[in-house]
Order: C-alpha cells, then structure tokens, then sequence
C-alpha cells in the first residue's frame, strides 16, 4: 500500500513538473503573426501532424511510440533552455545540459516508466529508427509552415541562410521524400521573397 | 495525382487552421500562479498523463485512441470558445456552438480522416465507452491538480462550490476509482483552506 502510494505520488510529481514546459518558448511565431511559440503547443502540434501525416513516413512506424516521442522530446528543456536551431554556440553545449535534465527530470517518475520516457527521448536524439526519423520531419516541419504561413519572418529576423536549412535538414528526406520535397519548395518561395539568404 | 495532391493540401490546410487552439486561453493557471493555459498546452499534458496514469483505469483502454481523443478534444473551441466548466450560461448553447465548429474544422481535412476525428470528438461528448471515460477523468484531474498547486485560486475566483465540483464530476469515478478518490482528497482539503465553497 505504502509502495504503491509512493508510486503514485513519483507519478504526480512528475506530471507537475513537466507543467512548466509551457514556460519555454521557441523563436518560431504563431499563425497570423502572433506570439512566440512555447514548447508544449509546439509537441502538441507535432503529435496530430504524426497522425494525420503517417501515411508519407518512408518505413512503416509504430504510433503510438513516435506521438509518446513527439510528446517528450522537449521535455528537457525545462532545465536546458530552448536551443534555436541555427544557434551554433549553444548547439555545442545542448547536450551536456539536455542530459542532466533528463537525469533528473524522467528521474521523477517510477523507475520504469522513467526508463521507457527516457529512451523514447535518447532514441529521437539518436535519430536512426524509422519513428526517430519520421519525428524529426514534424519537428523540422511544423515551424516551417508556420513561418512560411508568417511570410519567412523568423528566417528574416534571424538571418538564416538556406545552407543553414539544409544542413539542419540533411537526414529529413530519409523519414519521409513526401514531405522533404514540399519543403524544399517552402525553401526555394521563401529566397524569391527574400526572406532566406541564398 | 491531382488528388494526392489535393489530400495532402487538406491535411496541411487543417494542420495550420489547428494551430489557433493556442490563442484559446482556459481559466486554469499554469503551477507557480503563472499565466492562463491555453488549450494546446492542456491537451498536451492530458496526453502524456494517459500514457503516465493508464494503470489507473477501471476498464482496459486503447490508448492511441485515448491520447487522440484528448489530443482533439478542444479543437472544436477554435470556433466555439473555451467555456468555463462552472459557466451555466454558457454550458446551454455550448453543444450547437461546438457541433457547428466539428462540421467546419474536421471537415477541412480528407473524407476519412475527418469523419475518424469528428468521431473521437463525438465520442469524448458521449462519455460512455472506456477510453471516453477515461479521458474525462484527465480532463478533470489536469486542472483540479493546476489549481491546488496554485492554493485553489482558480476556485476562489470564480466563487465555485463543492456542489458544483461534484455535479461536473458525476461520472470521474467510472473512469478510475484510485483516480477520483484522491481528488476528493483535494476537494477537502481546499474547503478547510476555504479556497472551495463548502
């Protein structure tokens, strides 16, 4: 009895903590030129797209796994902070921080769901599963189309430059053609408005 | 070809039209009294929390079914507006406002995938089968646990009473007893804080 309370006691505290994921904001800006983005609207998001979008994964995945993978990937950066994509000086540090997040932050949790949340997350950073891929297209995707919907505005203030995309991009193709292909001419709309540098 | 084509604009045509659930703002206030949450933020933690608390459950789930439902389950308030759950004005027209906003929005999407979500929405409203009921204890226990966290301010505000809890809580029980029992823990405590109206 007192092991299972203790069980569900880790449980809440967990789901407590996790609230201030809403806290963390993304550079990318809402539809409509609205406000920044934070993270648990950005992996909500993500978690329809994999539905609605599974039918262009290029190998077969399992859902469940990839929505539950989308739905963590963030989680983190309760502690790390958001890196911006084309940030390269806080890229080289985002490791080390994401890493003692996840230690203390899926360390919450009862010691087997903790483990199966922290794989998901290490296995969407290892970025070789079929799932790991197909959830990097929606996490490279979706701020794509909402800043295409904003006329390439946080390229602009940002500066970015297409070999920047491309490079961020360079596995996207390999978890789904489809969608890597539409991008692409995201891409090639946005340098004729100016908005990436070539 | 065209009709590929014509798909995959439908599906992203709903992808950015769901993007404004983030402008919905609820009447829950994230932990640490900070801002309103917005109804993106809520369906995400209610997400992760089926997969966190499915053990809980009185009847076996699906849970891709489940973590669907309430990931869609407020898309509807895009057109019909978040309505407060103790708002008794509100609650009389919100059934034709919300099924006036499933026609629109779900209908954006391709045939077959706009009639599987118009469905979970459907049945989340009909509160009847296993997954529905246990979606709706989420949806209950997610701001029940926000709000005590804050000292039950969001009670205090609205002037709520134990009553009302209990009438909008009728069924949590048949979604999970474990779950339910400990949010009577919750509700006593907070009338002898005096945040809830006995």
């Amino acid at each position: 009895m007192a092991e299972e309370q203790d069980r569900f006691q880790k449980q809440l505290d967990f789901i407590l903590e996790i609230d201030k994921e809403k806290n963390i904001l993304r550079q990318t800006h809402l539809t409509g030129h609205g406000r920044r983005e934070d993270d648990a609207d950005h992996a909500w998001h993500l978690a329809i797209m994999v539905w609605i979008l599974k039918e262009y994964a290029s190998q077969e995945i399992d859902i469940v796994r990839t929505i539950l993978m989308v739905l963590v990937h963030d989680i983190v950066e309760i502690d790390a902070g958001d890196t911006y994509a084309y940030d390269a000086e806080g890229k080289k540090t985002e490791l080390a921080r994401e890493t003692r997040a996840a230690d203390r932050i899926f360390g919450l949790l009862p010691e087997d769901q903790g483990k199966q949340l922290r794989a998901l997350w290490e296995e969407f950073d290892a970025y070789e599963t079929p799932e790991a891929r197909f959830a990097h297209v929606m996490d490279n995707f979706q701020p794509m189309l909402l800043n295409n919907s904003n006329g390439g505005g946080d390229w602009k203030e940002h500066g970015v430059s297409l070999s920047q995309v491309m490079k961020r991009n360079e596995k996207t193709g390999t978890g789904s053609e489809k969608i890597w292909s539409y991008m692409q001419e995201i891409l090639q709309e946005n340098i004729g408005k100016g908005s990436l540098k070539p």
